[in-house]
């Protein structure tokens, strides 16, 4: 047995005679939505977008855009803020690829298009703040349990209707 | 009909139209680690480490370390890069911080401890360079299936050896 | 009673229904604003909140927000602006964490909850430019002498009433 | 005389019969490589992976790592630096991302897989420090003309010898 | 004739009587848009403005600046938003360059100056917060085919409009 | 005679005989503002408030603040944006500092102080949209010839007429 | 039984004795270093170099370095991390100023001074790579109980170890 | 009088008799290099690039490059780390850019020629360390008095010495 083994075994029953940090541990994380029966407690299961599902929505989104004679980037970025995906469309400007993400995001963050978050900034001016948002038309949420599971964004087009009806285009590819 | 409305109609007809790039889409994903039977293809599922779990993980960490009388920072990142909780702890050096969390990122990224991975430096130098990397020990993983679900990241105590025992001792606090 | 009373006294009622974590918290503020008698003349002294401590305010304000279905992130940032804890809450969307760090800072930099700076802005617009700041609900100070130490910071409830629900629940865990 | 000499030479004798730049507009441009004949002397025209070909590239290179077990990103950059696609792959760990995208622009850069790069670190180690670049395999070029039109970078597989074949095998979605 | 106008004449004639750098530019975008007939189809091939003629741009943009008795930066930006150039002018202050690099972009993206799109926030006031935009006058689009080529962008003047003069004067280095 | 000084004898020699790249290269740049009669006229001479005045400066504002009951934190920036001294204030806020460099930048950029600019937002509300700025009170330009040579900014204090003082105090340390 | 062996086992015994966490939160946090007997258990209280000591310490470092004929920067930075002080000196190089906020931090880190640090690179190379860390001369500690307070950096002349004498000068304000 | 004016009045009155914390303020910078006797003892003037003639460098740079078949780019940055001009040039590839004004910087921060520092670093290897600095060849700093007053830097050419002599060559646009 090397010094090394050793020593981890001696920390790992060591820290096994430290009592539960939280009385009550488990029951502070029921089955609720998020983590299956058959978890650990410990642990939180939640559902992603998968990379060969996010490159057919790229995919869709450029062919519609392509389609209307518009040059757009696109993004897929999951619910925890990751982006799985993202392209710039061949002769996209400059502003589109981190647009296309700050869309997704907030679609994904709200569960919402961004040109219905869009209206509501006449009531909350204030959410235009929300660092990493962007409230301007082409983003749309990927439904899910418990909550959206990502949204996609898209920017480029000359309006916002455009790019978010470049966005569904790509979201179709979920068959949704 | 709203104009915007013809729109994505017209849109989304034409991209009903357009022929599915990649022949056998749904065969394209199978029933594979990450994805559950009954999840669509499209779905990509995985388990993290749950907030409150990490805050567990963190007290641990800062208790063991204060024990033995050190001032460290801990990190807990989630295999997608995630960070779910970092904690400066009182009286941490201004180095603590961002060291733990990318020991935590590196522990995750290989599934194995940072104090192993610095030793494969010897053969391989250039792993040092990969970016958000840090191969000083004090980063553990958090074991998982298909893979490793999480990274533990500590720093501030003089030896990577003791930055990796606070981790571990926070480890335990899953049970693991 | 408007709404949003109702639903902080609710909260607060139910944050002190959990037994106070800390006995005898009021009675300390030492008299000492910011140099003890016993101090050179070039030190400055100044109290923050422990990490151990930050963890259990990250604790409530996430059981708060469970309690009520919500998922949010929370942070605790320094009165001279050093994070001491944030953390990624189960689900919390893309916008929460960024957020929630900007709320605490800006809670602390004018030791004034974010809502009650929110209203601020319609007779000085020009602060919500402030470099870091966010003026949306979700952010409490936490109070001390001879200014406060801290701020709380909570995103990701529909609206920043709950927000900052959350947050004063996670404030009761100093016994405030 | 020195090899170096010599280039510098060379270089010295060129230069000197380089006419000067702002009277003799047009023939300071002549129809050399990256200018056709028909174009202004002040345009300068290239060639890029477009983006349908980089979802391929994507497509192909996941499928290739997935086919072998391995959880990897991909990203797709130009020869001026832009990122064309980026994608993170099913499971793939925190340090993928941003070495796809760095192995991918080394290799753009210098015409040459990464693979061989790293090896040239033993004789001019000193290049491991140009910003944004990544000498571990992985990376490899996109040929054209008059130079090399992107890099494919691959990362996350146990070896850089791995990475590279799914690069390569991203490659051959273009008939390569 | 307003003033704006009589600024932008007299600049433009002062700028014409600097002998014509380039002759015949306007006869020679040449017919592929986008994909010349001989190129494979994964490839995209599009135009810049060349480094050397960035360059011009860059010094009839600084002298028509002087000549008005005023400090600027100027940047030339590329269609997919890469800088070729940027100049510091001599005396010109802390918030120029980046500016200059903002409005530059901006003009490329919507091939449009930034003085006509700053009237359209009045309309649409979310397009300010387009990651990357700047929308004060001092950006000037380079035309071209299909869509346009690059943005020049100035900034320094105490006018919008006096930018835009003096970007125009860069801009007919080209010949346009 | 070593080879590398031949090498560079050899270059400085063939460049010499290149043609001046720009006709009448010296009338180009007048004996104007900025350009001393013996300075080679490629040259550009300004100047700057030195470090040990930024230090007196700051001394001045702090000890003002400090009369006044007020934490603030203090930039001295000079006009081409470099920093020159920042100093946060004890129990200063963490919105101050980067706050201080932006007043400091905006005042140094107009020559004015930040107060006045705030005021013009009402007709030209896109200036706030400059990146690096902040219109608020608190910025007062350094004054000089041929343009303002500096700026300071102050943040911390509940009103910019109060920053603004402070700032004026540290001018005050230049006998201005 | 190696050295590395003895240290954990000793923390394995220290871990073992740790009460849980929460519900002895009082007795938690002793009156031990950072605490003082009067003050809430959930507070920490320490201890910074007051910012007009830190001018002090500007002052008397730039003045050693101008005696010396150097052109340098100097920064204090705190032990959590925060810059109380950094000033570019008239006429120091380009890298100086992020040089000098490093071997500050660096130096508060490790409560040592960087002349001493570089010199175990030569046992524990990987050092080097701790985020925001620089192993070269010219960094010293403030001491502090209970442990140092903040670190002074200094960059710009030839050789560290004048860099650290002009540190060291600086340092001597605060009358150690 | 308004309240804003007594503020300041009162607040100035109040700095007035603050006592100078400098004895001798005015002796403490006697006119040594970089103080001209007519100026102010709180002014640092010196001297830099002109924009025209960084930009006649990045001319003859990129010429000299063209006409020896590479593709570089180049920058210009002044002693104090302003970039004064940076240019992409044609075909350059991805790491160029920021490659050439890190040169450009470390030869401006040593005044020598990167070449030349590059071989230190197998006597003081840590020097690469230096945030901001690149130790390969290519940059090549303009000569002045009291201290070089900028750099050159060119990236992109297959050997360091390759760049070099193009940096050289845009030197000589100085006339040296």
């Amino acid at each position: 047995m090397s010094t090394r083994t050793t020593v981890c075994a001696l920390l790992l029953a060591a820290a096994a005679t430290v009592s539960s940090v939280l009385p009550a541990a488990a029951s502070d994380t029921p089955p609720a939505a998020g983590a299956s029966a058959t978890s650990p407690s410990w642990m939180y299961r939640d559902s992603h977008v998968s990379a060969p599902a996010a490159l057919k929505i790229a995919q869709r989104t450029l062919a519609a855009a392509k389609a209307a004679g518009q040059r757009v980037s696109v993004a897929i970025v999951d619910r925890n803020g990751t982006v799985i995906a993202q392209v710039r469309g061949d002769g996209a400007g400059p502003l589109t690829m981190e647009s296309a993400v700050r869309k997704a995001a907030t679609a994904a963050h709200f569960c919402t298009p961004t040109s219905v978050l869009a209206e509501r900034l006449a009531t909350n001016p204030g959410l235009r703040d929300l660092p990493g948002s962007l409230f301007l038309g082409g983003g749309v949420p990927v439904p899910g349990e418990p909550t959206c599971l990502a949204g996609i964004g898209v920017g480029g087009a000359p309006s916002g209707d455009q790019d978010e009806a470049f966005a569904r285009a790509g979201l179709s590819a979920l068959g949704k």
